[in-house]
C-alpha cells in the first residue's frame, strides 16, 4: 500500500504533458490530532485545473511547483481523529490528485451514497452542480419564457444549467460537439434544442434554435462560440461567464470577443462567476439539486475513466479536446 | 434665408468624408398644426454618430440614405403652433444637422439659459451629462473610498463621470490624451490623477495612479485601454461600457478585449448602457446636475467650432482623432 500522487513539476505550456508532473509513491499518511485520513476513490477533472497550473493572477493561488496537484475528490474516511467524521463516512473535498489525503475536515462535505453514487457528489451534485445552480439563477436571472443558451451543454456544468432552465420554464438550447452529445442533450436531458458546433454554420443553427433571440447565455467555452452568441443576444440579456475553456491551453493571449460591441448596443450584462462566492449557500444548492435529482428532473451522467493516478494528465486533456461525455472523473 | 442641411449620401468606410454627405439648401420650413420651427444654434457632435451611419443592428435604426443626419441640437423656437412651446423658448432635442427643424415637441426639452449657456444643454447638462449620471451611478455603483477610472476623461461624458465620482467620495482617475488634457482633468476638474495614454506605458501609469486597484471602470474607448484596465480590476469590480470609440471607424471587426478572462477570474460585471434607458428619469438628472453645476462642483467645458453646417464632417472626425478638448459642438 502506497500513497501514489501527482505533483506539479513545471508549468505546462499548452496541453499538459506527462513530464509536467512527477508521479510518485509516498507512505500512507497517519492522521494527527483532529485530522482524518481519506481514501480517495474518484478524482474530479475540471476545466479550471489548467488555470490553477499557471503562474498568473487568478481567483485562487497557482499550485506551487513540487506541490500535489489540487483537485476535488471523493472518497471514504478510513481513520479519523476528528469528532465530526467517522471511519466509513463518504466525503468529498479538495483532497488533491492522490490515493490518500489527510484532512482537518475544513470544507469537507459528508455525502449520502444512498441518495446518489459517490462520484456524483463531485459532479452534478458537487461543485459543477452548485456552479450551474448559482451561476444560472443568481447571475443569469432567467425568467419563464426566456431563451437560455448554454455551451458545453453535455458537460458537468452545462447539463445541469439547461435542466434548471427547463425547470424554471425557459427554452433551453445547448451547444455541444457532435451528434451523439446533441442527441443526449435533447433526448435524455430534455433541452429544447442542441446545436452541434462541429457541424459548421453555428450562427444559422443558433438563429433557428433561438427564434426569439437569446436572453441568457451561460458561457463555458468562449472564443468563436461566445462571439456568435453575442450577436444574437436580446436587449438586456445576461451572460454568465463561467468558463472560457477554448482558451485555457493557449500559449499566448487568445483573441478576445470581437463582437463585444453588442454588450454596449444591447445593454448586456456580462458577469464572471466562481462558485466559491456562494460558499455559505452550498447547503441550499445541495438540497435543491438533490430534490430535483430524486424527482427525476435532473439527470446526471459521469464519464468515469480507469487508469488510476498515473492517467491524470491524459484524462485531464480530454476536457480540452471534447473527449469526454458527461462529467469527467478519474477512478483511482 | 435657407435651410442648409446635411444628408447621408452613402455609408462611410472608416472616418467620414465630405463625399459621404450631400450638403444642400432647402426652404425654411413652415410649422403645421401642433408643430413649431426651431432655429438651431448648436449641433452636438457625439461619438455614437458614427455608429448611426452604419447599416448594422444597434440600439437605434441607422440613418437612412438621403435622410438628414441625426443629431442632438439646441436652438430657439421661432414660430410655434404647439401650446407647450412659445416663440423665444430655448430648447434642445434631436433636431438633426440643419439650420431649421420642424418639431412636434416630442422629446424636446425647454432649457434655462440663465442657468447655463445654450450649448451646455447639449453637453454636460444634456445627453452626455445624463449618460455620465446614470451610467456611473446605476451601472458603476461606486461606493465611497473606491477607485473609479474613466477613459476619455476630458470629454463630454468622462469629465462629468469623474466629477460625480469625486462628489460620491471616490478616488477619480482619468485617462486622456496629452499633458494639456491631463492637467485640465486634475487641476480644473479635480480628479485625483490623470494618465496620458499617449505617453506610453499605460499599465505602469495606471498602477501608480490606482494603488488599491480599480473598482469601477467607466469605459468610453475600448481597445488597448480597456485591455489594460481589465488586468487591474479588483474582485467584484464593475465596468460600465458606455463607448468603444477606438473602434468606431474600424473597417473590419476590431480585436476584442484579449483580457476578457479577468471578467471571469475577478468576477467583474461588464454592462452596456444607453442613456435612453433612463428616459423617464431625465428630469432627476437635470435637477441634480444643475444643482452641482450651480454649486461649482461640476465644471463643464465646451469646444465650440465655427464653420456652420458645412463643417460637420471635419468637425465630427475630431472626436476620433482626439482633436477636441471638452464637449465638441458645432455653431451654425
Amino acid at each position: 500500500m502506497s500513497n501514489r500522487m501527482v505533483k506539479l513539476a513545471r508549468r505546462p505550456k499548452g496541453m499538459v504533458k506527462r513530464d509536467d508532473f512527477t508521479i510518485e509513491d509516498g507512505p500512507v499518511p497517519e492522521p494527527g490530532a483532529g485530522e482524518m485520513r481519506v481514501k480517495i476513490e474518484y478524482i474530479s477533472l475540471d476545466p479550471a485545473m489548467r488555470g490553477w497550473m499557471n503562474d498568473t493572477k487568478s481567483y485562487s493561488p497557482p499550485v506551487g511547483l513540487g506541490e500535489v496537484m489540487r483537485s476535488f475528490s471523493a472518497g471514504t474516511v478510513e481513520k479519523s481523529n476528528n469528532p465530526a467524521f467517522k471511519s466509513g463516512d463518504a466525503v468529498q473535498g479538495m483532497f488533491g490528485v492522490r490515493r490518500y489525503a489527510i484532512s482537518k475536515g475544513e470544507r469537507v462535505l459528508k455525502v449520502d451514497t444512498r441518495q446518489a453514487p459517490l462520484q456524483r457528489w463531485i459532479g452534478g451534485l458537487g461543485m459543477p452542480g452548485w456552479t450551474a445552480y448559482f451561476g444560472l439563477l443568481e447571475v443569469g436571472q432567467p425568467k419563464a419564457g426566456e431563451t437560455v443558451v448554454v455551451s458545453a451543454a453535455s458537460g458537468a456544468v452545462g447539463s445541469v444549467v439547461g435542466q434548471i432552465a427547463k425547470i424554471k420554464g425557459c427554452r433551453a438550447v445547448g451547444i455541444a460537439g457532435g451528434p451523439d452529445k446533441c442527441r443526449y442533450v435533447t433526448q435524455e436531458l430534455g433541452f429544447d434544442a442542441c446545436i452541434d458546433y462541429k457541424a459548421g454554420n453555428l450562427a444559422a443553427q443558433l438563429k433557428e434554435a433561438c427564434p426569439k433571440g437569446i436572453d441568457v447565455n451561460f458561457e463555458n467555452v468562449g472564443g468563436e462560440i461566445l462571439d456568435t452568441v453575442l450577436l444574437q443576444m436580446n436587449v438586456f440579456g445576461r451572460i454568465a461567464l463561467c468558463g472560457l475553456i477554448s482558451a485555457y491551453n493557449a500559449t499566448e493571449a487568445p483573441a478576445g470577443p470581437k463582437n463585444i460591441r453588442a454588450v454596449l448596443t444591447q445593454r448586456l450584462k456580462m458577469q464572471g462567476l466562481i462558485v466559491t462566492d456562494w460558499a455559505s449557500r452550498v447547503p441550499e444548492a445541495i438540497t435543491q439539486l438533490g430534490q430535483w435529482h430524486k424527482e427525476g428532473k435532473l439527470k446526471i451522467r459521469e464519464d468515469v475513466r480507469e487508469g488510476g493516478i498515473d492517467a491524470f494528465p491524459d484524462v485531464l486533456n480530454l476536457l480540452y479536446t471534447s473527449g469526454n461525455f458527461g462529467k469527467l472523473v478519474l477512478k483511482v
